[in-house]
Parts: C-alpha cells; structure tokens; sequence
C-alpha cells in the first residue's frame, strides 16, 4: 500500500506539503494541492483518519459476528454493542456467520490482516483452539455464548437460572409434560458454567428433576430458529400420542410460530399448549397471543461487550466474566 | 503486507514448496512443513482463499450498507443479498450507517483499499458526487434508494405507485384526513422517479389531488422510525383540533407505536383512528391489530441487487434499473 512519502516523491513534494493537503490546511496553493491530489489519486493512497494517525497503528474499526442478522435478538445485540463503540469513536463490520465456522474466520481473518482492532463474537462457530490462535493479532471478547477457561472477557446470561426459573415457572402454572426445542443440532451435556446451550438444558432439567421427572426424548426439537420451524414442531406435536402441554421454543420467532399454526388448527394457547419464547423481542408483547417469554437483557449485554473491548484497547484491567440476569415475562401464551 | 516470496525467502525454500504447504499437498515433508508454517506464522503472512488465487486480485468479500440494522426491512433485506451472494462464494461485511455520511465512507473505503469487491448500497447518506468517485476502486450497486442518472445498477421499489395507490385505497375506505410520517427530517420536492422519499410523497400527494384535496402540515411528521416515534406522533395527533382521521406511517414500526398508543389510550383502531404500515415485517400479521401495510418485495429486490453485482464483477450486461412492485396488504389497522 502507498505511503505517505510515496505520495510526496511522486508530487515532488515534502511530506509536510502532502500532511497539509490531506488535513486541509489552508496555507497550500492550489497548485501544489492539485499535484498532491493526483499523485494521491494515482496510488491509490488513503489518508488515514486523524485519531488512527494520533493512536498509532489502529484502525478505528470493529468487528462483529453474530449468527443471523434476521433473528431480532442479534440485530439488537449488535445494535447495542455498536452503539457504544460508536460513542468512542470506532466504525463496526458486521459478519453474519449462518452458524459457519468458514464465516467466522473472515471476521477473524480481518483481525489477522489488520483491517480491525477486535473481534466481538456474539456466537462461537469454530473450536476454542482455532479462535485462540487469533488473539495474537488483537482483541477478542465473547458476548452471549461463552466457554470455560478462555482467557477472554466474556458477558453473558445466567442462562442456567434463567431455564431453571422459566421451568419452574411452568409448573408453577399447571403445567407437567414440558418440550423444549431448541436451535442446535445436538445438545451436549456438561458441566454447569461450560457452555451456552448445555446451561439451558440443565436448568431445564433440574427443575425437571426436582419435580421427580426426567425429560422425554419425543418432545425434543432440535435446529429450530424461524417461525417456519415453529409451525413444522406443532405439527410435529399433533403427530404425537403423548402429547406436551407446553413447549420451551428456545426463541420467540419459533414460539410465534408454534402459536400461529396451533391457532390455525383450532388448538387454543395458552389452555391445550403453552408457549414460552426466549428473548422478548420487540413485537412479542403485541401478538394476538402476547407472548410469555424469557427476557435476556440484550442492552446490557452488548454495551457491556463493548466496554470491555474498549477497556481491552485502552490497556485497562478488564473483568473476566460479566454475568447478566434473564427473567421470566409473563404475558398470555403459558 | 507479506508476499509468499518472503515466506519462501525466510523458510529458505523455494516458492512452489511453500504453496504445496499451503494447499495441504502430502508431498511435503514435516521439516519443511513445520519451516513454512513458522514464516509464515512469524511474517502474519495469510494465504489468499483458492478461488482468490485463481480468479486473480479478487477478495471474494463484498459489503452492504444498510441505515439500521433493527428494521426488519432492512435486516431482511441484507439477508437476501448475501444469501444471493454466499451461493456465489462470496462473503459479506455489514456497515450500519445509522444515517450518516462518514459510516457510508467507511464502506466506500474497504473498495478504496480492496478489502471487497464490490459494495451494496440500500441507502444513499453521501452526494452522488462523493459515492461516484468510488467507482473506479470496484463495482458499485444500489438497491432500494436510487437516483436519476447515475451509471451503476439500480434495484428499487416503484414507491410512487405504490404510494398513489395506497392512498387510493385509504380514500376507498372511508378516511379523507390522511396524515404522513416518514423518516426523514425533510421531503424535498421532485421530478418522477428522481427520489426514493420524494416519490413516496409525490404518490400521496397525486391521490390527495386526484380528490381535490392539498396537503395540510400540521399532519406531517419527519425523522420517525421506532415504535417509540410512533407513540409521540400519536400524543402529538391528540393535541390537534382538526386530527387526521388515518396516518401513512412510513414503516411498520412506526405504525405499531401509533397503534399501541392509541389502544392504551383508548382510541379505537381502525374505526376512530386508521394506520397504515410500510413494509410487511413479519410480525406485522400477527399482532393484537394486524397491520394495513404497503407491502415491499424485499427478498425479490435483494437478490436482485446481489445477481447484478455478481453480473458486474463476471464483466456481464447488467440492466440500469429493475423495479418492483409495491402492493397493499389489507389487514385490520386500515
């Protein structure tokens, strides 16, 4: 890439005469700004912005993954993460990953190649081991899915007390066969504190195991996440001899979903099924049915993630782990 | 940045050894395998992806600038892009320009300094004047916002007509006092065809004169884009003496806030107040008062927005303007 000094050789200038264009000073004559001007055009060459020239080698921008732009969850995630950075001066790229570890690396890459300061990874696509060994190029932080013994700051939900609240919740409310979906694939049981979706499930199944129930396999759905997949479970459901009488859909979109079909075929939510969404997106309080649901504090979440990113850039100690509370909004739908 | 030469230079081997490594070719033993990956660890030198190397000095990354990734217009709208463009091998960059100049620029520079192919504009925050002189770093698309004479493919809305017979459709059901939010903070009056927000009012507008009605300002409200803006327009729709019996709200969020308003203050919608939507989020059916809305084609007009930039990077024809129709979808707000 073209430097500064290359743009002066070549406008047979000082680098001081090229400094003054560029910061639009207004002691240069219009002849010698023209020649900077082309010689500028010529390579190609880009000024960088005046606090990455006063900082250093920064680039004054971020990057953001998130799983899907569309699930309003992460759209107001990001929002909020770069909303903060935005205060403090940094422009974010956002990457939207489909769940793809191939996706995830070209935000990680930018790191590698130098075009942003730090990667804010709102999920987790690739092995810790691949990830780690991008740290060396710059900041990371986690936000929302999270993993044990990274040295990493991570803000996340307390999404083990959140589930077991919610399920409790449940059957504190009459409820007793309780399904639960969900957008992984499989779910892998752990250890508490390891692992976002191993968490859910736990606190889903220890509330189950303090009323004396174990959970049954048949009202397991897995790769769930739009109101499309909503729709497929109830129907899934209505197949069923022993039928749930409440579903934990893992997101609101799969809840509206759920609840949209069963209107459609006359099953009434919440009396012959509950519905529980997870997030508490926007619309979800002016559904026909409004929807209960488990709020995660998305706000917090992301200023937090992008506070402790800037502490990271700015050399301050920063908190390993910032843990946010869910909670329970009752509404209709269970 | 580092060259492969300087990898081979550095591990003391020859070029051809050192892309075999980097293809992962067996034919390599472990030494020099272990010499390669060292330099290139020690350099931060990053391969380029395959079809990178093939197809030349492309980045196989293209960016898309949308104002606010929390209207579902445009987070679906983005979606649709890059689900066109992943299909293509290409990955995606979001820029959130919340409206303004410098965050648009912050796109236009990754063309600058080649870190993508192309750029997708879904807004337009910058003269045509600055956006052209980008041309010439890659290619350059818009969608959805648009302009008269300018020499890059336009995928856009026929928002006059959509408006015209929108409006139409008000007056056809009953409501003569029509109201009119937009998000802008001004509508500047033009030609046909030459502006997104000018045709949107230019539409309504030639329905109002169609019924031999002018437009009164005190029923115009500028710069609303939340359901938050909504419920303000309603307050400010209460304080009137002479109140507009139907508001055109410009989004369906805006529309949502109005309607929530009015509901909490016991104003029936659509009998004593009507409210029409712009877009068809997908919430929109499902709520308490399903939403009128003006419908837009948004995954029609994503992915074609997507195919003409594949089309421009292929050195293929690409037709200068596709547009696509806009219709109202009757529900229950209007």
């Amino acid at each position: 890439m073209a430097t500064i000094s290359d743009v002066a050789r070549l406008a047979g200038l000082s680098v001081s005469t090229v400094s003054r264009v560029i910061n639009k000073s207004p002691h240069v004559s219009d002849k010698k700004r023209e020649a900077v001007e082309s010689a500028m055009n010529e390579l190609g060459y880009v000024p960088l912005p005046a606090a990455r020239q006063l900082r250093g080698s920064r680039t004054n921008t971020m990057a953001v993954t998130i799983p899907r732009i569309v699930n309003p969850f992460f759209s107001y995630l990001v929002d909020a993460i770069e909303q903060e950075l935005d205060e403090a001066g940094y422009s974010t790229l956002i990457v939207q990953t489909f769940g793809r570890a191939e996706e995830e690396l070209t935000a990680l890459n930018l790191l590698k190649n130098q075009q942003v300061d730090g990667v804010i990874l709102c999920s987790l696509e690739n092995d810790w081991s691949v990830i780690n060994g991008y740290c060396k190029y710059g900041k990371i932080v986690l936000v929302n899915e999270y993993l044990k013994d990274v040295d990493v700051p991570i803000i996340r939900g307390d999404q083990y007390d959140g589930f077991y609240t919610a399920t409790n919740f449940l059957f504190d409310n009459g409820y007793k066969k309780i399904a639960y979906a969900t957008g992984r694939k499989t779910i892998t049981i752990m250890k508490k504190e390891s692992n976002f979706d191993a968490d859910r499930f736990a606190g889903f199944q220890s509330s189950l195991s303090d009323h004396n129930l174990g959970f049954n396999y048949d009202w397991l759905f897995t790769n769930a996440h739009t109101a499309e997949d909503g729709k497929e479970i109830f129907k899934k459901i209505m197949t069923l001899k022993n039928k749930p009488d409440v579903v934990i859909a893992g997101s609101d979109e799969v809840a509206m979903g759920i609840s949209q079909e069963a209107e459609k075929q006359g099953i009434k939510v919440p009396e012959q099924l509950g519905v529980l969404g997870v997030d508490d997106q926007p619309a979800s309080a002016n559904l026909r049915i409004p929807l209960t649901t488990i709020k995660q504090p998305v706000d917090e979440m992301g200023r937090k993630a992008a506070r402790a990113m800037l502490g990271l850039i700015n050399g301050e100690e920063v908190s390993k782990m910032q843990i946010c509370k869910l909670k329970v909004i009752k509404r209709a739908s269970a």
